[in-house]
């Protein structure tokens, strides 16, 4: 595969609308694991480093489950394409930014991706659209036994899978759904819903993960704890409290328009003729705009668009999608003219 | 002739696109005048502004100057009618909101008004698109011969004519140009063309003359002194002052366009954006944006929109207009309604 040819589609998990998607974008499950016979990878030497990419990426592309995957090695691509991954949910930041041979596998849906050499030797990743725990957790597992089919993972009786920090020891899963919230946000109850999330022990962050602000009213909410628990414990809490989560921004969004439907129709409106009118556009605003959209959408405010379509627009418009597309690098400023006449033809060809 | 058949069309002044009108909307010259036989009207009694209003009635319906005066007892208006003819700058605010006995007399173009038992037994006003000083002060002292040839006005040959407010004696004129500055805001330069006017002694005011904001980059600029100096001394002050400011507007434009040209643009679409989409919107922001494209149009940046077509949605935006429109008296919050839904249905109609 050439990076590139992953501009030519969006990943499965975005095209598609999986359930309860008028609230839920996304459900994302990672698991992290090591080798046992090298050191972690802040550990590792870089020769030893070069051996574990070497032999993950052999063996990862010996595997066939159903499809089969490509491999990039991150270490030999440009900043412009690295970022283009990051953007995309196939690597991490800390991935993008590290040092040292290091690569990622992934599958042609872009559903299933593997980072090799990131905090630990192995990062396993199943995307699905919706909220589909169950079925990311299946599927995770599944490719998880393909791999320690092939490799010997570093594992305890006691802790259970050993990873290089000791936040991911015992199942290295992470369980995390992205959740789009602007109800909750216009009328003021998220705080409340954060801080019950908090209490049980799961964490909020903003679109992006750790360190972004939450832009466009997207939230993950993930597992803290993954020692002392099965996979199927820490699932079945977030398989609990999601849907009181959904039922309480669905809530809002019938108040918002029994209450407030002139309002909700004049932002949501403005949002959209924004969207279609400005020629510079940065991506803050676009994200922001584009959440409003989406929320007009769910609401059946606007008749002409879909949630895929907007999906696709939160995707293409971020900066690496912007350069890529434009097959060349742009300062932040040509960028904003871009991004501004990208969503004019898009919005405008109705 | 009926106030309601007003609503049909809009004063040839704004309809017409007269000289420089890139940068003046319109030139305005009123005279205030009085009868010698009668007390200043706030110093008359009921029964005497009764008479005055009559008999200034009667003979302003004799004129035959090319067309004829339609005549409207403004005491005998409802408060919407009122708001209406203050909207279409044909009676001031404080007719509106006086007491007792008056009225207005209107030319069918619009063009020339004579208000009754206002701060003074007549004020005569003249409008014209554009500038147009030496046309208007033809046009308003052949209209003061006219007059004069059937009453008798109040004159000291030591002072000139004599008025209700000392601020008004002499020629008792106010000539006012009203100029369209956005380009002159946006860079910072109104402060400095400002002070200098006030230096040689004339008057800046927002839209809508006194105690109003500047709404929309829309300035007034007129005489203060009506005494000691001849109408055409005073004229001349005026029309020797306002080509420089064009100037300075001119070259501000042509300096934004050459060097902010993504950054107008971009402000000029998304303001014409914002009028064709929001639901709801206050006459304050229709102002602020229409102004916006009222300079898109004359930087060419819009193309399918005329200045003249601009100028009539300002004056049909406002409330009282909105409210004739419709046929009905309307709550704040079902006018910006009623304004967004005429905003868009006459901009998407292209």
């Amino acid at each position: 595969m050439k990076l590139d040819d992953l501009l030519k589609n969006t990943g499965e998990w975005l095209r598609g609308s999986g359930p309860d998607s008028d609230v839920v974008v996304s459900t994302r499950i990672r698991l992290a694991r090591n080798l046992a016979d090298f050191p972690f990878s802040n550990r590792a030497s870089p020769l030893q480093k070069g051996e574990i990419e070497s032999l993950l990426r052999d063996r990862l592309l010996r595997i066939d489950n159903g499809t089969r995957f490509s491999y990039l090695q991150v270490h030999s691509l440009n900043h412009l394409d690295r970022q283009f991954l990051v953007e995309r949910q196939l690597i991490s930041r800390e991935h993008a930014a590290s040092e040292g041979q290091r690569g990622v596998a992934i599958e042609p849906q872009e559903s299933r991706s593997i980072m090799i050499n990131e905090e630990d030797h192995l990062r396993l990743q199943v995307l699905r659209s919706g909220l589909a725990l169950e079925e990311a957790w299946q599927d995770i597992d599944r490719l998880d036994d393909l791999i320690e089919q092939r490799v010997n993972y570093a594992f305890s009786e006691e802790f259970g899978y050993l990873t290089a920090c000791p936040t991911n020891v015992g199942t290295g899963m992470r369980a995390s759904v992205m959740l789009h919230l602007p109800a909750l946000q216009m009328t003021r109850q998220l705080e409340k819903v954060f801080r019950a999330l908090q209490k049980i022990n799961l964490a909020v962050r903003g679109l992006y993960g750790e360190g972004t602000r939450a832009s466009g009213d997207f939230y993950q909410i993930s597992n803290q704890v993954t020692l002392g628990r099965s996979e199927a414990d820490i699932l079945r809490e977030i398989r609990e409290v999601i849907p009181q989560i959904i039922d309480y921004e669905r809530k809002a969004r019938a108040t918002l328009l029994k209450e407030s439907r002139p309002t909700i129709l004049d932002r949501v409106y403005r949002a959209y003729g924004t969207l279609r009118s400005a020629t510079l556009m940065t991506s803050d605003e676009t994200i922001d705009l584009l959440s409003c959209v989406r929320l007009g959408i769910n609401l059946h405010l606007i008749e002409d668009l879909t949630i895929p379509a907007v999906n696709e627009l939160f995707l293409l418009t971020q900066p690496a999608h912007l350069q890529k597309m434009q097959g060349t690098v742009m300062e932040p400023e040509e960028r904003n003219a871009a991004r501004a006449n990208f969503l004019r033809l898009r919005l405008n060809r109705n």
